[in-house]
């Protein structure tokens, strides 16, 4: 049987085989301590710093601005609990589709004794004004909103939320997690931070780079406590052993991340056809009416009846590897919080199936899905009526 | 010029060619997330679950009892912080000599209110009996005793510290930073565990694996707070989609872990051999009074009135990549807080280097080492006569 077709890039990318190439002489003997002092050890560290580098050249930061990072979930958790480490207690704002790496680390916060106001957003998924402007008026002292949603693709207008923060509530650090919007639109910094954003988490493994790296850009005025204290690593603010080889891989995907980004282009026409196809075949496609700030790979469906758990087993079965729900948290099969928040019925929400494309994919791969997807509509259904 | 002579192994490790051969197909194009639910993400989960096995049966624990992080210094602060956020706050116990990772960590605690102790060290670096039995009388809630310390290789008997807490101060949670030990000495956790240790520390790239993995091996009846909050991983104690690549390396690594020990024998004869010529020179062998229970690859050592930065410059221009202080704290160039414990005077700890011995070096190196190592004091001690 042919390998499946990969619909699930928003989960992981497949790594790059440029960037593997890049990782090559670092995972090889000879890839030493970046803390050490002997010639091992400055290659290690010169490595790191070139990482760096990339890694701010490609979202217009300073090198000083960046902490790598395990990963994105690891940059999320730092941003929350190490800038509210450093803060007076009182009100943590977070749109209420953040991802739980966001959630959870903020229900820790209010064991401790903060107040938390999740966010409300409209049927479309994106931020509802009136909520926002009312929880500016409490002035939060730490405000997180995503730049696009894992699940729906659907993008904040992040600049414009931070710059009403900066006005109505000025005291506030402003975080955006960016970790899906990264690789697949343009994601500046500099403009971001001008417009009142403090604090970007990245992650390397959704744009072609490796598993295990990821970063928290962040503005030199926010203050932070490390949530890994130690050795002293990335200026007091993450200890540990660097991982060399991921971080390397990390800066060598951020330079191939305009490339990825022209390719945008390609893969949303394809999401076009293959919401086309889904709208035939009577889908309800989530977050559709926001479709001018939709990622361009990402398309989240469901269809009356079909229960998505079902639907993603056989369309695995039949060589589609797509996805029920947020991958990164498939250990919990509940419905999911972002549909909820978005007022979809649970009945409806229960059907949940997440394509997401990627370089790899062709209009050939979304033809085939298509009808596979109808036919096994066919058999579901028929199933239905006949054991119903 | 040849690559340099590695004598610094106890700060990383090279890679072991079988581990990244392992670890290949899951940094090359297919590997999925491992909270996908479709081929790719099964596969990534069958060798997240086949590594843990591996982890499990190195240390001679059960696959539940893994959690994997990023490295030991994520390790030790879940520890540390984790089980603190669990226990009503008191006295955290541990030894003088702990890694920054453990002592930053505490003096978080402290600054929650937590009370800290830190366990005095005789001379040759080990646990001062008085020290720790007045301390258990306190009913310290956590304690944390290293199994081998990094700069001096002294080993301490954690099974008797252990059994002595119990029977002492039996509700206090004992965790032991195994990072150094394992790998180059037998580690079994189950017989730890009977003993009284409840939690372990364990780094992938200190045994021939890659950097970016690590575990705490932990007793199930220990509370733990997650560090990193998210999307479930690690039974809700450690989120963050898995490095899978690096967790197989870690897995297989831990496989060829009695191949390493195997070879410590005849390490252990090379560092007498160091050591002899050492003293010929005119050394002090930091922890040498502890010499049955030092690893068999660790040497520390000062030659009197020679800086140890300048040596290891030296050395390293001569083609010897070896260590002053301890390598993850290289950033900070104060003298090692380990040789201040054991009350070596501060002139001597400034001359402190580290040789360790790893796998790929040979007597022939040791000897030109010796060699090299008299010329440069010679050489050094002309230039300090000349200008003195």
């Amino acid at each position: 049987m042919l390998a499946p077709v990969y619909f699930d890039h928003n989960a992981t990318t497949p790594l790059d085989a440029r960037v593997l190439e890049a990782m090559l002489p670092f995972l090889c003997e000879g890839c030493g301590n970046a803390s050490s002092r002997h010639d091992y050890g400055r290659l290690a560290r010169a490595a790191v710093d070139a990482a760096r580098q990339q890694v701010a050249a490609a979202v217009g930061a300073h090198a000083t601005e960046v902490i790598f990072t395990s990963g994105g979930s690891e940059a999320n958790n730092l941003f929350i609990k190490g800038a509210a480490a450093c803060c007076d207690q009182g009100l943590l704002a977070f749109s209420s589709i953040e991802h739980p790496c966001v959630r959870e680390p903020a229900r820790e916060l209010q064991r401790q004794g903060w107040r938390l106001h999740e966010i409300a957003v409209d049927a479309a998924g994106r931020i509802d004004a009136a909520d926002y402007a009312a929880t500016l008026k409490r002035q939060p002292r730490l405000i997180s909103v995503m730049l696009a949603n894992n699940e729906t693709g659907v993008m904040q207008d992040v600049a414009a939320l931070a710059a009403q923060a900066q006005t109505v509530s000025g005291a506030a650090w402003f975080h955006s997690d960016a970790v899906q919007a990264f690789g697949k639109v343009a994601v500046d910094f500099r403009t971001l931070n001008a417009a009142g954003v403090h604090a970007l988490t990245l992650s390397a493994h959704k744009l072609g780079g490796p598993q295990g790296a990821g970063a928290l850009i962040v503005d030199k005025r926010v203050e932070l406590r490390p949530l890994i204290a130690g050795g002293g690593q990335e200026r007091g603010l993450r200890s540990g052993t660097e991982n060399v080889a991921a971080i390397v891989g990390f800066g060598h995907a951020c330079t191939l991340v305009a490339e990825r980004i022209a390719e945008m282009a390609r893969l949303e026409k394809l999401r076009h056809a293959l919401e086309a196809g889904l709208n035939h075949l009577g889908a309800t496609i989530f977050g559709a009416a926001a479709d001018m700030t939709r990622l361009p790979n990402t398309v989240y469906f469901a269809l009356p009846d079909i229960d998505g758990e079902t639907l993603v087993g056989k369309l695995d079965r039949a060589g589609f590897a797509v996805a029920s729900g947020a991958a990164c948290s498939s250990a919990n099969p509940a419905p999911s919080h972002v549909l909820q928040s978005m007022g979809v019925d649970p009945a409806l929400a229960r059907g949940a199936v997440r394509v997401s494309l990627g370089l790899g994919n062709t209009a050939r791969q979304v033809d085939d899905f298509i009808a596979v997807l109808g036919d096994t509509l066919y058999q579901l259904r028929r199933l239905t009526a006949l054991t119903g």
